[in-house]
Formats: structure tokens, C-alpha cells, sequence
């Protein structure tokens, strides 16, 4: 099964199917092509960016056909038959290198690469931006509130505030990020976590009573209730309705789990509330909030001391808010065996030319240190340049290195799959290995990634030979 | 075909499972309730919303079914067999009144209302949030973009960056909103439309020469070709190779179609190649551009005078930059034919009770007046209350008025259905009717919308009533 469920080689934009027939009528259909994917600029002015969508991605590239309503439609919009009759039988039969899923990455790093016939690798450009450039928008966003909320419980509630069908998949890309869970049922069962949810004002105003709709979901769910306590006054009557039910609880040999707050000051009706609950010898009941939170809300909550066991997070986590979008594009940097780049008036639009590896160099507390980029089947740099001003630069002399691009896709086959919490669980893993100053909120520290001196030397002969024409 | 794509009931919140087996558990489950939809805020700081996604929310509510695979979660997850039972053959029986899809609408106005049995119309609840919040969010600001390019042609080019498979109906509410076209053909096959683009830096990039490029792109589209003009320098190479082929295709009693610009100071730009284009007699070749675009820069290239033919438009239409999300709720309103409320400790979060309609006033000169909510059976007001400050009122005499809400979904039978192209032109009829003053983008006048007296009494006796249990 498609998690990506558009099973339709029309997900992508009409230019690249111009292009495409372009390429196939012109004779072009053998020429092999690389093309790089990377972002411009990390979001939320942070430091940093947990790659996610890459299982999804190859799941959907290895599915990308042309089915009978897609011809269909290429034929009412004039495309050439032959061309169309190409695509009928269109399979990605190319390679894939990128980073693993979780990897922690940061702007202007070819985090993946696309090798194959520039057919192939042209048509898939929409498809991974669209795919990339969301989940490791929604996966960083969701690493950020984990940051603030250290290891208390975080679940999705994003599900009506989503954009449309991206709820799917930010779900899944905040679990990635360190979410614990999601409201979300249907994503849950595709991607086979556990889904989890409270109750609404509706269940409450279903009952003439606050008291008795308190009773009537304890009786359903003795052992796994959260009581929403603000329908009508939270400390009045929400909380003391629900001392009373859990104390009813408590003598049928059940445990009331927790109350849900989702307005007012979360602060001070926290603080009141734990109170009032340990007053009536209910310390267990968890304190669970919600009410457009995201990682500077949660911060500030913290901060203040306010006693939450468990943040609900819905708007700002799904549409990675204050964001949008990762500003992710898809370069073309080798084609017909040469090296090839975009030059551009604003220079840090200029991309890197050529076959390229990532290799990351860590600390002897085993912390990330720098990211060199380099030209494949050179030696590992001792020097990175920054990539626009190379009078900046970083010597390597002593720390160890690892490459952390691998072949995951060969002749369009998976290599391998991953499950979800492997990459969650590798995702919390390296996001302990960046330095503590990549990971704050205000002004971070920018990580160190620099080029080696073989990939600087080609881009400028390069550039200067553009200049030239 | 459900063009929502997931024919799952699991797209939905746990906690509508969780409440629904409940009503189901305690012998609710024929209990009448209604519920309400609205948004509480305008988005962009703008003076309106355009009503989107109706007409696939519909359908997705018609084909709303849980399928085994659905059951096997529950199953999995502990819900009660009984209930399950009963999801296997649940359809959705109830009935749905909205406005139009493509009115224009305001911020507390009850724009759906959902009657039926409390499980139904609770489960549906996430859904209808999230379709109608993201299309309406979209919609909304395709018609912002498209009241700063007046008469401009205008294409969605938000594929790669939308939020994931959020970008399917971004692009149908773009079309709405006021957008000619995008370039996702998928969307464009499945909805109805035609898809359009041009070319990207990495066919430029194929070829030695940026003139080899252009000339092979218009031997092959000799009628259609927009050539990308800046992936080397676009005013020492771009606009002239653009020329000498135009020059050329003229020989060949073609003509080109037009140049995109996608970089650079757009205003400028556009500006200098208009001018050297021109002076080549080449009038007729026109201007697209791109790069971050949104109504703000497109009113100030505009008001720069900037020659500019047609924009395409990504990141900010597809996101709804810089809002992310409608803030849409659902509220219970008439429980076991009575009226029901949420007091909240903020006032602007108590919610309307019962059933009720909305009347549009109108004017001589056919523009909207103010809008009044009122409680079904009653007589049209002639005085509308601000809803929570209601020494501010308003007297409607001499204004002509239309009831804006009507059956759209009788007994779970969609009423009727309308294309797309009928939706978008009665969105943009309807914003013909709206004041300039609630159109501009900076501090809007805030269009009138209040409440009838009978409407006011209900709630503040009920509140009232609530606030002495």
C-alpha cells in the first residue's frame, strides 16, 4: 500500500512533462542526469533540520506510473502520442543516494541525490520537493516543541487546523520530530502507531450536568479518562466536578487519568487546578493542556513552572507556524557526464556543480562538529571553505568523520525499508549530538557547513567558463 | 470518485470514536443534535473569507464509511464490539445547511449547520474542519492576489512547496478564489481544469548554450513556448537569445508565446526586458513572472508600473501565507431539541445557540450591507445586535434582504452538485458585491455581522441559566 495514495504520475507540475516530452522527442531519453536536493535556509530561524518524508518519498517514486485517465488527460491536453505511449510504460529505473531518514541537516547541504536517464529524474522533481519539503518542515517544527517540553507527553491535535490531506503526513512527520502520539486515527492506522484522544465541550453540553457527563464517560472509560473541565467555569466547576468523580472512581477501584484545560491562562489554572487536586489527595491525575500552543508557549508555561504533565499541539505543529514551507529546491548538477550549474545574479542562488558526498565531522564527546561537502572520489577534506566567502574557513585536523549520504534507492528498486520509529528513534539520537547552541531557540548558532577545495575549484573554473560564453 | 481520497472513517479524531461509542453505550445514540461551523477571525488581517470546499466536503460526507481495515484498528485499539458492529453498515443520515460554496463570509457567522443523530454529527466533525478551514483559507487568498492583479492571468505554481497532498485542493480552492489555472496536473485531472506551465533552469542547463535550449524548446512547442530567461544573466543573454529565437519563430510564421522571469528586482526586470523586447517589435510577447510572489509584491510591482503579463504564484498561495490555518470550529447548538451553549470565561468564545439562518441586507446600488443572524421561524430583524457589545446595533429599514443559507444534504443525499467553474464564478460575482472599503488590505472596514434580537435573548436567558446551575 501507497502511504502516499496518489497513485497517478500526474502528481507533479505540467512543466516536467513538457520538459519530459522534450527530452524523449528530441532524442534526449538516454542522457543521464543528476540532480540534487537541498534547502536555502533553516526555518523558524533555527539552527537545524530533521530530514523526514524520505520513506514515504521512495515508496512513491518506486509507484510513480502513468495509468489510463493520466494518459487520457496528457492526450486531451495535446501531448504526442509516442511520447504518451513512452509513458504508459514509464518505470524510475534510476538510483537514489541521500541522507537517512532523522538525520539532522542543515541549509544548502545536497541531502539527496537523483541519478538517471534525465527523463526520469526531471519527472520526480514535484513529488520530492512536495514530500521533502513538508515533513522535514513539520518533523523540525515538532523537534522544537519536544525541546521545550523535555519528556513530557506531546500529541498531535492537528487534525482540523491541518491543510487539507497534509494532516496525513504531518502526523506522521511529527512523530519523527518526537511526538509521542496523535488524535490522528487514520494516520495512525496507516502508519501503524497508536492514536489517543480526550473528550469535547460536545460531551459535556450532551449532559444537562456537567457532573453527570463526568460520570457517564468514567463509567465507559474508568481507567482511561481525561476530562475536559473548562465548558463552563474550570475552577468552579470543571475541577471540583472532577474531584468528585475521581474520588466516586477511586472507590470502585479505578484511577481517574488526567483533566484537560484548553483556555484561560494555562499557567495559573495549571497551577490552581494541581492544587485543588492534591488538596483532595489526587496527586496521580495528570494535567493535560492545549489551546494554541507551539515551542515558545510550552517554553513560557515551563518556565513559569506551571505543572503539565502533557501538551496537546495542534495549528502550529501540522502547518509548521510561523513557516509555511522549506524553501527546498531541486538543482540539476551533472548531465551528459559533465558537471553542470545554475549561475545567478544573487550569488547564493549559484548551486554546487557535480557528483557530491556529505561527510560529518564530530567532536571527541562524540558532538557534531561541521558538515564538508565534497566531490565523490576525492579524499576526505582537512578544510572547508564557506561556500560564498571562502576566506572563511575551518581546519578538520583531529576530529573524525563519518559519510552520511548512502545509496538508498538502486535501478528503482528500495534498498531498505525503515520504520517509523527507527526514524524517531534516530532522529532524538543525532538531535542529541548537535551542540546545545544549534539547538536554541533565539539567534542559535549557525553549524559549521563549509565545501572542500576540489568542489570550490570546480565551481568557480565552471562558473568562470559560464561567464565566459 | 471522492475527490477527498480517503474513503476512511478513520479521518477523524480519536476522541469522535471515543464519544461516539459512548452515545452509542449509554442509549444516545438517536438523540437529535445540531452543530454550527464558523471561524472566529478573518485571515490576513483581511475584511472577508471565500466560502471553499463545500462541494467536496459533501461527498466526502456521503461516502463516509468504515471499512474493515478501519474496524481492525478499532478492533485493535479496544473499542467495543457492539460498536463496531454498528460502524460496519454506519452512513451518514443527517442533513446539512450552508451557504453557497464561494459566498463571501465573515468571522461568527454560523455558515453550516449539521442536523442529525449525535454520532453522526459528531464524527464528522474533523473532517468538515479540516476541508472547510484549508480551501476556504486558499480560496480566500487567491481572491487578496487577485484583486492586486486585476485582469492579469494568473497560475498556481504551489505544488512543490504546499503542505504535503494539501496541495490537491489548494489548487481547486485557488481556482475559487480567482486563480486561471495551475500547474499540477493532478489536480487539473481530477477537477476539471486545464494545466499550464512553462520551463524550468534545468532544460537550459541540458544544453551547451542557453540559445540551443530556447531553439529546441520552440521547434517543439512553436505556439506556445515561454522561455525561462534567467538561469545565466538575464539581460545580457536571456532577453537577447529570447529575441533572436522570437525573430526566428516569425520567419516560420510562428510566435512566441512569451519570457518568465523568476529572479532578480522583478519591477526592473520586467521593465528592461519589455523595453528591449519592443524595440525588437515584439509587442505581442509577453511577461510572466515569478519568485515568492504574493498581493502584497504584486500591488507593488503594479503600482511600480511593472509590464507584467501574468504572475505565477507558490508558497504563499498554497500555505496561506502568513496565516497557516482558518481558526473553524464546531459547536453543539440544539441538543434533544433543545438549544445548548459553551460559556466560556472569554466572552468572545460563548458560543450561539439553537437553530438559526442568516439574512444578507443589501443595498440600492446592490452591494452588501451587513449581515443578520437570526433564530429559524422567526420574522427578518430590523435591527441587528453586535454579538457582545449590544449598545452597537444596527437598524436594517430600506434594505432588500436574502436568506444565504439553504439544504445542501437531505437524509445524507448530496442536493445538488456544482462544478468548480460555478463555484469560482459566484465567488467572484459575490466579491464584486462586497464594498472596496472590506476589500483593501490595510485595516479593512469590518463588514457588519450581528445578531437579531430573538437570537439575543435565547442566549443570554440560557447563559444566564447556566451560569445559576
Amino acid at each position: 500500500m501507497s502511504v502516499l495514495h496518489i497513485k497517478s504520475g500526474l502528481y507533479t507540475d505540467h512543466y516536467e512533462l513538457t520538459m519530459a516530452q522534450g527530452y524523449f522527442l528530441t532524442g534526449k531519453k538516454n542522457t543521464r542526469a543528476n540532480f540534487d536536493y537541498f534547502f536555502r535556509k533553516n526555518p523558524y530561524e533555527g539552527g537545524f533540520v530533521v530530514y523526514a518524508g524520505l520513506d514515504n518519498l521512495l515508496e512513491a517514486i518506486h509507484n510513480y506510473r502513468f495509468r489510463k485517465e493520466d494518459c487520457r488527460y496528457l492526450e486531451s491536453t495535446g501531448f504526442n502520442n509516442k511520447f504518451i505511449e513512452y509513458l504508459k510504460s514509464f518505470r524510475f529505473t534510476g538510483n537514489v543516494f541521500s541522507v537517512t531518514e532523522g538525520e539532522i541537516v542543515f541549509a544548502n547541504e545536497p541531502v539527496l541525490r537523483v541519478e538517471g536517464n534525465i527523463i526520469e529524474t526531471q519527472l520526480v522533481e514535484s513529488m520530492i520537493l512536495n514530500v521533502l519539503n513538508f515533513q522535514s518542515l513539520i518533523a523540525t517544527k515538532a523537534a522544537r516543541i519536544r525541546l521545550a517540553a523535555g519528556d513530557r507527553l506531546l500529541i498531535d491535535f492537528g487534525l482540523r487546523r491541518a491543510q487539507g490531506l497534509g494532516a496525513i503526513h504531518a502526523s506522521r512527520a511529527a512523530i519523527i520530530g518526537g511526538f509521542d502520539g496523535s488524535s490522528n486515527t487514520y494516520s495512525a492506522r496507516i502508519f501503524g502507531f497508536v492514536s489517543t484522544g480526550t473528550m469535547a465541550h460536545s460531551w459535556v453540553q450532551s449532559y444537562n450536568r456537567e457532573i453527570d457527563a463526568f460520570r457517564e464517560f468514567v463509567r465507559l472509560y474508568p481507567d482511561s479518562s481525561i476530562l475536559l473541565v473548562d465548558t463552563y467555569d474550570t475552577i468552579k466547576h470543571g475541577v471540583p466536578n472532577a474531584i468528585t468523580v475521581a474520588k466516586e472512581l477511586e472507590k470502585n477501584g479505578h484511577k481517574l487519568t488526567g483533566i484537560r484545560l484548553d483556555s484561560g491562562d494555562l499557567a495559573y489554572m495549571s497551577k490552581e487546578s494541581r492544587r485543588m487536586l492534591n488538596q483532595a489527595g489526587l496527586e496521580y491525575v495528570k494535567i493535560v493542556v492545549s489551546n494554541q500552543l507551539d515551542e515558545h508557549l510550552i517554553k513560557s508555561l515551563l518556565d513559569q513552572e506551571a505543572p503539565i504533565d502533557s501538551f496537546g499541539v495542534g495549528t502550529a505543529l501540522v502547518t509548521g507556524k510561523d513557516e509555511g514551507a522549506l524553501d527546498g529546491v531541486y538543482k540539476l548538477t551533472h548531465v551528459d557526464d559533465k558537471p553542470s550549474m545554475k549561475v545567478s545574479e544573487n550569488i547564493t542562488k549559484t548551486t554546487l556543480p557535480g557528483l557530491k558526498k556529505i561527510f560529518r565531522f564530530v567532536d571527541n564527546d562524540n558532538e557534531f562538529y561541521a558538515d564538508g561537502i565534497e566531490l565523490e572520489n576525492t579524499a576526505v577534506p582537512e578544510i572547508i571553505f564557506h561556500p560564498y566567502h571562502p576566506e572563511k574557513n575551518c581546519r578538520l585536523k583531529g576530529y573524525s568523520h563519518e559519510a552520511i549520504i548512502e545509496k538508498v534507492m538502486d535501478n528503482g528498486k528500495v534498498l531498505k525499508g525503515r520504520s517509523l520509529d527507527e526514524s524517531a528513534k534516530y532522529a532524538a539520537d543525532r538531535l542529541a549530538q548537535l551542540p546545545a547552541e544549534s539547538k536554541r531557540f533565539d539567534n542559535p548558532h549557525i553549524y559549521k557547513v563549509g565545501i572542500g577545495k576540489e568542489l570550490m575549484d570546480l565551481r568557480n573554473n565552471l562558473k568562470e567558463k559560464i561567464w565566459k560564453r
